[in-house]
């Protein structure tokens, strides 16, 4: 592209996502200004590098360097940067997952970009913990007297957290195909998302403390081997089926080879070993091309322990429901009475945890928040080095005892909630998945 | 009145209530033949009692005799009644507070009504028992696993009772000036709500396992002496004032004589001696002539022991509050992140643990749901004998301190919350009356 061509496409951009007004005309012009461009060769680039270190203005306090490239081209960047001096104690360095693939590769990566970045100028990022919901969970739990004394395994059943994707792996097949669901998907977002639903209360909200609490529940997941990620794991691979009407390919179709090993599906029963955990389990499940388009942390807690109502019949459960998306809302299920003369009748009502207004604000975009976030110095939505590495050890466990166990994933309609055995894991607990 | 006249009062009443539609003729006609009309001296009487009795159709399968008459008629009435043979193993009796003046004269209330009425026979109303917001009450603290664990001197700061009225004493300033608020409202009223709160889970919502958990709390409460009595009590007497910007008269200048030590107004710090409330203060307070009409519960929940958040500024409690009137509602102050980008920023939202539709279903009233209730034979919403004799055992002994005390009321401003002390009360132990 030429500048031009950039600015046009940058501004396309800026339309799209503000549908709901015209761009204001002086506003974008001050906004182009700081726009530049340089096409460079990533891993050689020569004079292209001073080129581009000459675009920085040298008087703003802070550099905000954004690789939105193939994780393998971090270091060789980082590299180049470094020579060409970009690195600065004004730089901020933002990476996109996954940092690497398994354990090894991951640390080569933090190694090449530790010697040119300090640990503290470093932004992993995973957008899931820019969502308004998740961010609310943080608020719920520690804002709230009166959720602490049921946030353990005295009072929650378990906990489940869904991912499912309605997408197939379209253009992405041969990056996917040497990857699977639980290096894309489970070792960073659905860890994720565990570690903030589960972590102790940290001293404050400053990133190191955050990033504490988060890596000691990390080293608490208990680890799974051949023998317990037979009971313990499920993996499952899409074949043809039908979304929102229209027939689809199975995975195997999408790739260019005739058959494939990988798992588009992942269920785990997860258990942390620590005081407040231990014995609750924790079902993780992620998918591609599944019934619906949902993400969503679902924490049941415990039945009351003996009915004093009519018949001691059963009442339902409190549920604290975490939808991320399509529609982000934090759901608190309560039992109450229903209105009306006699006898008690008890009635489950659905509480709205995010808004008074029912979402009449508009909400930031999760990248949105987590880029202020960088702008502002807030480490804390990211992931430490430590904890990367921590997600990808225990993943690694995982991986090694299914390259044991060469078992082929089972086979799941597209369109379903993946292979019956991902049931069947909850069942033999005496649970099922929650359907909202 | 003639038969033809009480069945034109009754109907004009009945149409009174049913504002919204026109009565049905034919429905009016059949209920109009249920109704008799027998005129006599409750205390003599003689013949006539006969001629009530055979008013009674025998084949119905329940006999309800609904006493609304000054309790000091109770006991000659029930006599009456088992001369004439009306009080057989159909009958139900339904007696309204006060039941006495005292412990010795409730004991003789409920002596003279036994040698005709076995207790199961009796329905003491309080018609607080029978608000949509009490029953829900119940739904809430045992239909949801959830609140047990919170409902506890662990994470509950205080909790506050208020009776609040706007009127005066009216006509009845005879009667009142010989009861004062202490017997009028706290005795029942306010004690019954205390129990409820604060009881232990009953095995069942059947009458004898709650009933006897309420008397189990009424047993734990602190019992007060002078001393006590001076530092956890508060009289007062409204002097004149304005209310709904009309001046109203001082209670003394409602009387007949000119001078009275009558309270109109009280205020209490009760201590429940058990495990799970101790330390706990339930303040109580009502009194007549106030700034607002209004019977509310409030459960004010400990702070978070350290707050996380920016500054370690502290965050709002939870509080949970029961209205009675005169809206009834069930409300849940909840802390939620506020939306936006940046920072956490903390909201308090006011969940409406009512009901979902705001209210769009018909309320029965409090005195629909216990004479239905004593239709159906459920007592566990009215007192037993051996709760309304504890109730008064604990408040003779506050009367007792006050006599000896023998300090007069203190002057409080009509529409007020009554007198300053009231608020000095809750001011020593670092607190405050909550205000919606």
């Amino acid at each position: 592209m030429t500048v031009e061509e950039y600015h046009a496409f940058a501004r396309t951009a800026c339309e799209s996502i503000s549908a709901e007004r015209a761009i204001d005309v002086q506003a974008w012009e001050c906004f182009k200004s700081l726009l530049h461009y340089v096409q460079m060769d990533a891993t050689d680039g020569g004079e292209k590098w001073r080129e581009l270190k000459n675009q920085f203005d040298n008087d703003l306090p802070i550099t905000i360097l954004y690789l939105a490239v193939s994780p393998s081209l971090y270091v060789p960047i980082v590299e180049r940067l470094g020579e060409a001096g970009v690195n600065t104690s004004k730089s901020r360095l933002v990476l996109e997952k996954p940092i690497g693939t398994d354990l090894s590769s991951a640390r080569a990566i933090n190694d090449g970009v530790a010697d040119h970045f300090d640990e503290e100028q470093i932004y992993r990022i995973d957008h899931y913990l820019g969502k308004e919901t998740v961010q609310n969970l943080m608020v719920l739990r520690f804002a709230n007297g009166l959720l602490e004394p049921s946030w353990s395994r005295s009072s929650i059943d378990n906990v489940q957290i869904t991912v499912a994707e309605k997408l197939g792996v379209e253009g992405r097949a041969s990056y996917y195909d040497g990857s699977g669901a639980l290096r894309d998907m489970v070792q960073n977002h659905l860890l994720q998302l565990l570690c903030l639903t589960a972590m102790e209360p940290p001293a404050s909200l400053n990133d190191k403390d955050v990033r504490t609490e988060k890596i000691k529940v990390l080293q608490s997941l208990r680890r799974l081997d051949k023998d317990s990620a037979t009971r313990f794991t499920v993996r499952g691979q899409y074949n043809e089926g039908i979304i929102d009407g229209s027939a689809v390919r199975s995975y195997i179709e999408e790739l260019p080879q005739t058959e494939s090993n990988t798992e588009t599906f992942v269920a785990l029963k997860v258990e942390i070993d620590n005081w407040r955990w231990a014995g609750v389990p924790f079902y993780l499940r992620t998918g591609k091309r599944m019934g619906s388009q949902r993400s969503e942390i679902v924490i049941t807690f415990k039945p009351v322990p003996h009915s004093i109502f009519e018949g001691g019949e059963a009442v339902e459960v409190n549920r604290l429901v975490l939808r991320l998306q399509p529609d982000e809302a934090v759901r608190l299920y309560i039992q109450i009475k229903e209105p009306g003369p006699g006898g008690l009748r008890i009635k489950s009502l659905p509480l709205n945890l995010s808004y008074a207004e029912n979402f009449s604000v508009r909400y930031p975009d999760a990248y949105e928040r987590l880029l202020m976030d960088v702008i502002r110095g807030n480490l804390s939505l990211f992931m430490r080095r430590d904890e990367v590495e921590a997600a990808w050890s225990w993943v690694d466990d995982i991986i090694s005892a299914w390259d044991e166990l060469d078992t082929p994933p089972a086979l799941y309609s597209a369109g379903t909630d993946g292979p019956v055995s991902a049931a069947m894991l909850l069942d033999r607990d005496g649970k099922e998945w929650w359907i909202s």
